[in-house]
């Protein structure tokens, strides 16, 4: 960070700009910096990395949040970070800030969450980046126990910074402050949604197939992020873009030509 | 595999069931097994790992190819994998096949990917996956030496397999198959798009933005899938949909509460 000035910080979500859960991640970071707000002017949860390649994007000025520049962008979390970065600011922000999601975004939901792919998409531009989900769907969730920890962790990076290669995955269970053990850095679990389709007939006679299904946590490690959440610890883990499997590597040697 | 039946190989892309690449790969894949094609009914070129949550999703039997049983799909890539697993299959296929995609899909393009995505999707189901991109975007592209390396890499994963925890990230290069050298297994390159945007008024006078930029390769280690693609080689990335930073794990002990 340049000295003299304010971190300049970029929010954004995937359940909209006018959602309760980025309203409580501008109330808590406000104290930390400059803040730019662009987020997705609809819902878009299970967007994952999506971008809009075949579409224009529009962006709208908001006024949502008193003091603060914000736009709603008609594109994907992963939109408003490029828009945010090369459109807006033309220029790497000091942090980017995803959430607070409505909605766990723990083990194998990295990977279909717009709020981790947006921190994700940070990571990737070499700006140090962090997902905040609160495991409690509903729109009204209460999101003091997540400010807390947006707060805590925001203290701790000015402080001890981090690579900015990654991005931190922050998953806090749905209790009360007082009933949360505290913060615990673990692996992703190697959970999965064990998926069905709810198949229906329009009034027209046509099918239709809506995605449900139940997640399976087949995985029984103990330094895993869904355990630490069951056990009543706020999740964080490491999170990195680079989806090598490094470890079988060596294993298709004899694969090649 | 189960001893006495063909092979159930389940195949999509995100360039659309008409696309000319899914052609090409049905053609390459139809000696191995019983093919199930479900595949996006509109080009999803960027969607990543994106899932349809709040919109039910349509199936629609395509008599594109002939002898083959196939689906044109109304959602994501991602969809169309765990449709034809739990609602047309009802079980898990022993292989899933991607592609061959119109453009190349190396490096971080992985995350954005829709062709990779879904072979992703597979690896978090259990199932043996292959995502096949060529380096040409042009829609009458010429697969014929991509098809020699999705029949090659087929033959050895039916004599040698793999763990079906992970992917192959399969990019052939925009060359004739007599001038390709080879194929190589690789990391997967840290590049990333400097991303900008054309900014553009529309007949109403209202700005929009279109996504468009360069991809920025300074990753210079000579054993990354960029690297091999340039020396004329076929890039395999083995890759897995486990994010946790593990070398960074350990750093961050002094944070927890």
């Amino acid at each position: 960070m340049n000295q003299g000035r304010k971190p300049q910080i970029l929010i954004t979500n995937d359940d909209s700009i006018s959602a309760g859960g980025i309203a409580a991640l501008i109330e808590a970071a406000r104290p930390f910096g400059d803040l730019l707000v662009v987020a997705p002017d609809k819902p878009q949860s299970g967007m994952g990395h999506a971008i809009t390649i075949h579409d224009p994007i529009r962006l709208a000025k908001s006024h949502l949040y008193s003091g603060v520049e914000a736009y709603a962008c008609s594109g994907t979390p992963v939109d408003c970070v490029k828009l945010g970065i090369y459109e807006l600011l033309g220029a790497k922000p000091d942090l980017i800030l995803s959430g607070i999601n409505h909605g766990e975004n723990s083990s194998t939901n990295v990977l279909y969450s717009g709020t981790m792919s947006a921190a994700i998409e940070g990571a990737m531009e070499g700006v140090a980046s962090f997902g905040f989900s609160l495991a409690d769907f509903s729109a009204n969730a209460d999101f003091s126990a997540a400010q807390f920890y947006v707060n805590y962790l925001l203290e701790q990076y000015f402080q001890k910074g981090f690579a900015p290669s990654i991005c931190l995955n922050v998953n806090v269970p749905k209790l009360p402050l007082s009933e949360i053990k505290g913060l615990r850095f673990c692996k992703q679990a190697h959970a999965y949604w064990a998926d069905r389709f709810e198949k229906r007939s329009d009034q027209f006679g046509r099918d239709y197939f809506w995605l449900t299904g139940e997640f399976a946590d087949l995985d029984q490690r103990p330094d895993t992020d869904l355990h630490a959440l069951k056990e009543g610890y706020v999740s964080v883990v490491p999170t990195q873009y680079d989806l090598t499997a490094y470890a079988h590597l060596t294993q298709f040697k004899s694969w090649e030509s």
